[in-house]
């Protein structure tokens, strides 16, 4: 697989009210084509990741809208949504757009503007990733996870400490990162002490309602100090969760990962820094296991021992950049972030959250409930 | 380009009250795949194009809607959006899917259930594919193509008969399609007599608020009676008329046919037979101009005169499904709905609507008043 991302860039993430999409917009990919050293016009196409702008703000067509803006004139210009994987959709398509021989050099970029809105709408526009009859029987997001989370507790034991124990180390790499949401790191007792949001889920077991946009610009040219993605892969599950057949596992995320390292050639077991769908403590807690980081039922008891924290793991770091919950999940944002932190990570640049030695780094971006899975496999 | 079309099914267009999305996209992604002869579990990917689900119905992430409910298993699946152009831009995406050698085979689903939704709710969410500025103003759809109509008239005296004669023609290709929405063939003094729109478009100016569905199935694998796809394109311009250089043609529509033309190794005049995204009479009289058929400024006279009529045409045919006009437009369906259309022609299925011996057909599928453009050639 000849691509290389050459450019990357995030806004910091958080409640951004002072900002519009259009300048979130500017900031990254101006961002991410200075970092790439090209120009504006050298961009044949760009790819764009959102869901709610539509539903919420009654704009659509993205694509053209910030081919504009960005002035990447007449560029063919895409909008791709899958609810929380419309970012890693989007990487998706425009990598598949440079291995087709279409696009020599594009731009990918995820942004998501939430905190503008009701809370209410928010949370019933993100509906619209789940099954109608989850909307009608008037099921959240956050109760969607929260029957998964029961459902793992009950068969292998995992407990409301295992899942904080998630949110206190995304809530600490985060206090590293200064494009994240939150900086202030939580304890186990401020998890289980939060207001509960769906049992068992609390308030700090919840990624939160954000702001931002990142960008990545792909190219068939290679750099010396490059990174290249090695793999691309995509698969879906039932949307609703009363049709599939496990609910201790996300399908789709197995489905994608197998297919990830067979098309990378390499196991679970090379991977030194991934970025892992954590919408709620318990998606990262399925992720690791789905992934094959650890086997079924034993990836809790792994995250609260450390081993997957910064400066505690031996190999594998997970969610160095504060993950969905620590830095933030503005929605089609999300997937092309993940990507920004471990392009950081395999050039040796990520600062204060430097994995040392980082040289093959997996993003995965879930949407809804597990109806879409997304898997990056980069090599620097 | 070796990218094969080997199904090809669409619903009739119109008011289907009593037929649900999911239950029209069944019968075409069924229909397409009949028409392959192809199983479910084949299909390794599903690209769908709809625009007006997220703000109208509050169901968003279709590729896994989708993908569940045709039972495509695990496949990857996405939902682009760009407007009126959705459905062409999931046919691009799709077929870079192919050409990157990461899909065999692959089903394009175009969808759109405008009608169970009050009309001005519609023409609200229709503007979504416009600028902020055209909706604050107050615009609509039909007042942006007024206002491009105004500008070609003023500038090559273009008149309102020469408009009605696209709606003439197309209504007349309709009543030969048993799947378009309207049956009966109308007159120019019909046209000229219907009321109003956004002044100089009359309703029989107007592309319909339509229901309906289109698939195709591509693949790598080539068909002895196949329809090969040879060129794929896409290009935007400004989402707002206000920002753009000219008013009396589509600087993407130009763009996107010099980058399909030079990617078939042909030129306009090999093309015997084309869709042309005519939401208005104005929209085809453009369409023509800037694919190239006819220089700008004399395109209207030649349909007047029946140049690219069914029956009268020497060489070219233009919209003889109906087009959007007559056949319908149901938003994400319409660019699928051109190709399959051009599937028929070419493989000489297309009944009494046939194009004698022709071998090289155009889709044109246009988002917005222009933003986007996709062009599509095929080849038998």
């Amino acid at each position: 697989m000849n691509v290389s991302i050459i450019g990357a860039a995030t806004t910091k993430f958080g409640e951004l009210w002072d900002v519009s999409p259009r300048a979130l917009a500017r900031e990254v990919v101006f961002g991410a084509l200075k970092d790439a050293g090209i120009e504006v016009r050298q961009i044949q196409a760009l790819f764009v990741g959102n869901m709610l702008s539509g539903m919420l703000g009654g704009q659509e067509h993205l694509g053209a809208f910030f081919a504009e803006e960005l002035g990447f004139t007449n560029a063919a210009a895409f909008k791709i949504e899958g609810a929380c994987a419309s970012g890693g959709l989007a990487i998706h398509t425009a990598v598949n757009g440079i291995l087709s021989g279409q696009y020599e050099t594009v731009a990918v970029l995820g942004v998501e503007k939430m905190t503008d809105h009701k809370p209410e709408d928010v949370a019933t526009a993100l509906m619209g990733a789940g099954s109608s009859q989850e909307r009608a029987a008037g099921c959240t997001f956050p109760g969607l996870y929260a029957i998964l989370a029961r459902m793992h507790m009950q068969e292998f034991g995992t407990t409301e400490e295992d899942m904080a124990a998630v949110a206190v180390k995304n809530h600490y790499h985060a206090s590293l990162n200064p494009n994240a949401q939150f900086h202030r790191p939580i304890t186990i007792e401020a998890v289980l002490k939060s207001h509960k949001v769906a049992d068992p889920l609390k308030l700090l077991d919840c990624s939160p309602i954000s702001d931002g946009a990142s960008a990545l610009v792909l190219s068939v040219r290679r750099q010396a100090s490059g990174v290249k993605i090695v793999a691309s892969s995509v698969a879906t599950d039932t949307l609703g969760l009363d049709q599939r057949a496990s609910l201790t596992e996300l399908q789709a995320t197995k489905e994608a990962a197998l297919r990830a390292y067979k098309q990378a050639g390499i196991e679970a077991k090379d991977i030194d820094v991934a970025e892992a769908h954590d919408c709620f403590t318990i998606a990262e807690i399925l992720a690791l296991e789905d992934l094959g980081f650890y086997i079924k039922g034993s990836a809790a008891r792994a995250i609260q021992a450390g081993e997957v924290t910064l400066g505690k793991a031996k190999k594998l770091v997970v969610n160095s950049s504060g993950g969905l919950k620590g830095c933030g999940h503005p929605i089609g944002a999300t997937g092309v972030k993940q990507v920004v932190e471990l392009v950081a990570q395999l050039r040796g640049t990520a600062g204060a959250r430097q994995v040392a030695g980082a040289r093959m780094g997996l993003a995965h971006n879930v949407g809804g409930s597990g109806a879409t899975a997304v898997v990056h496999i980069l090599k620097r």
